[in-house]
């Protein structure tokens, strides 16, 4: 079986003036090589017509598939449409009803009239085939060509550009190719590990890693938030990949030990939620630097409201004292970014809400610290049915990613707490 | 004077298969865009000999300037300097001792040897100019081709593709390009807008979009979470660009009335920190189906502990009712999504933290509602010195685009209460 060839093309000024760093095209990349197809070019051009006629062409020559990206918003600029239109040969616009009806509901939904220039989204040139958009008014077009127009079978895919609606799109577009092209599968397990170093966990499982069958690869995908993600893949796999790679990953994970969260793609958040999700048990919640994003990355797991209560941004130190009941000589004493303030919080928020567990921080997320801990230190408070425990993290990066790695290391030292918990009372 | 047009290649089988994604690109476009230089393509291609040299030809006969970064590391996988040297007809490597000194010092500071694929680094083809990279050991290599190679004056430049090397040596490359080619710079003006779709907007401001001199571009760039924002460019501008750009923009602010928040490139929450920094004045936040996001978003702006006070995540009703002190019968009488919930919890939180004014949320984020308001309903409340006021927003995404709408949505409608206070007390 000979390997299908992909090229991804991104439409729009706004990429080429560096306005946005174009996140589509690894996206998309991404899931055309979960299905054993290779993406041999990616290019970004303009909202030019002769450009992208140009280029898909050539795209075209060179690929089976192309997919693009981007310009099929209803404004002036948006200009990929028609542009395609004269690619195809198309001489004629057909509405189609389906995404007509979606472009209606989003409108309202919105609140919005629907003008001309929506309803004109849903109209698309007579030579394509339509992938409905849930998400968005544009629909996704496949243009089929034959033989006698490139030297071999190809398939043109035009996707709106906004990644949610490109995210949204990709599953069918994807399916689509898998019925026009066959190609070999690539079969991956993802496992998820926090709190380890690329180097220090490539050491840890260097027999392991050394032992592994040829046609197998372990990729290593580092991540400050989410940890060391290791991705098993089998390229061609055979009928028994699965239960191979399946071997494998059982004889890597006692390996990990306390590092290893999720067997599958999860995130800490979502990995807190298993833990708790109908066990009747439940969190809350007190932040102080990391302002809200502890409880935002909580809430955005679906069913957080099972076990959730709710929480406490205490940024000024008044909040702490009248909300956390954390005594103004705790925080005279230690300093306000310290174990004890960390612990009382922890404790105050529990007591407030009632939660079984809950987790705490304090720190310093800019660029200055106090006498006693300098910036980039965060204290992390847990409390629980078996007490309350704290400890300290240190980062060296600006405002925004120490408050996402304080969030991180906060979530996993939670993480740590219940399972020590759930351990004991085994 | 022509424009200058650019081409931006990146070179590197990890781009292709989606595992890192380009930001070098966009760095290396709005670099050139500041110098007047257009960019017209950017291309990512595999660690393939043919590929470098096919694509990068191609880039050459269309542009006046080629940047390639990438897959100039010591390893077998990197071959771009090989491709380069035929591509440019060079036989012969020649040593660049001022590297060379850097690559014995950077490995001496890892404390590791120095071996001779580390010291071929700082060989080059014979055919090029060096810039000296100080962050990392490979080179920048400069390859000018005149008129009898691509029928025009061409220079193509080769950086390392470590971002943060490609970031330290690109003052010296666009120096590099400025005494090459002369170029007329483009001037942007941008503004953001809120609450208005791309559609109406464009209706809006159809008449004085219209009347735009030929040589200035309307840009439409919409997002859900930050609203649709313009960009106004003239190309090959002359002196005046700056006052004409400043001209129309000052003719357009008001077309937009409300709906405009920024004329520079800030966030909603930028901008509420700008209502409210030095004012004396200070806010608070109380959150249900947005978790924590308002709080976090606030808390990113830096200095926002100048007037952010703090706020309760009250998921569950209990919470509401004890932190919070929403009247159990509010809830009962109104529903959990409400106005009068909303609005009961903006001005809970303001008393709870004293603040000046207050934001609050109630919503379903999922896929499901109650039978007084369906899924993608949020009610939300601000409360201020001028009294409690609530407004509704409907959205239909999944459960965490819903909430980052909601959180959008809140702050624009807390963002235009300070407004409409700042004017009644004028």
């Amino acid at each position: 079986m000979s390997i299908i060839k992909a090229s991804v093309c991104t439409i729009g000024d706004e990429i080429l003036i560096g306005q946005i760093v174009d996140t589509n095209s690894s996206m998309i990349s991404r899931a055309l090589g979960e299905r054993g197809i290779k993406t041999s070019r990616m290019v970004s051009i303009a909202d030019s017509r002769s450009d992208i006629i140009g280029t898909l062409s050539n795209e075209l020559n060179n690929n089976d598939i192309v997919i693009c990206t981007g310009g099929l918003g209803p404004t002036k600029d948006d200009i990929t449409k028609d542009a395609l239109a004269e690619l195809s040969g198309s001489h004629k616009y057909v509405r189609n009803d389906e995404q007509e009806a979606i472009v209606h509901q989003i409108l309202h939904a919105r609140g919005l009239d629907v003008l001309d220039i929506n309803l004109r989204q849903a109209m698309v040139p007579d030579t394509c085939e339509v992938i409905i958009n849930h998400r968005g008014t544009a629909p996704i077009m496949a243009f089929c060509f034959d033989k006698s127009r490139f030297g071999h079978d190809a398939v043109l895919y035009a996707m709106p550009g906004v990644p949610y609606e490109t995210e949204a799109a990709l599953p069918d577009v994807i399916s689509h190719i898998s019925r026009h092209f066959s190609s070999e599968p690539i079969f991956h397990r993802t496992l998820m590990t926090y709190g380890i170093a690329e180097s220090a966990l490539s050491k840890q499982i260097e027999q392991w890693e050394d032992g592994l069958p040829s046609d197998m690869h372990l990729a290593y995908l580092p991540n400050p938030l989410t940890g060391v993600r290791l991705r098993l893949s089998v390229y061609g796999a055979g009928d028994d990949a699965q239960r191979r790679v399946s071997e494998q990953i059982e004889a890597l994970k006692p390996l990990l030990g306390d590092y290893l969260y999720s067997d599958s793609d999860d995130t800490l958040e979502g990995t807190i939620g298993r833990l708790l999700r109908g066990t009747g048990r439940t969190l809350s919640a007190a932040e102080s630097c990391t302002g809200g994003e502890i409880a935002h990355l909580i809430t955005t797991v679906p069913g957080s409201s099972g076990y959730f209560l709710g929480s406490v941004t205490s940024y000024a130190p008044e909040v702490k004292q009248k909300v956390l009941g954390v005594p103004a000589e705790t925080i005279e004493n230690n300093g306000i970014v310290s174990s004890a303030v960390a612990e009382a919080m922890a404790e105050g928020v529990r007591k407030l809400t009632g939660s079984t567990f809950s987790v705490a921080t304090t720190g310093w997320a800019d660029a200055y610290g106090d006498d006693r801990e300098p910036a980039g230190t965060v204290w992390v408070g847990v409390s629980g049915p078996a007490g309350t425990c704290s400890r300290r993290f240190q980062y060296k990066a600006d405002r925004k990613r120490n408050i996402e790695r304080f969030s991180a290391s906060a979530l996993n030292f939670l993480r740590l707490q219940i399972l020590k918990y759930d351990l004991s009372v085994k």
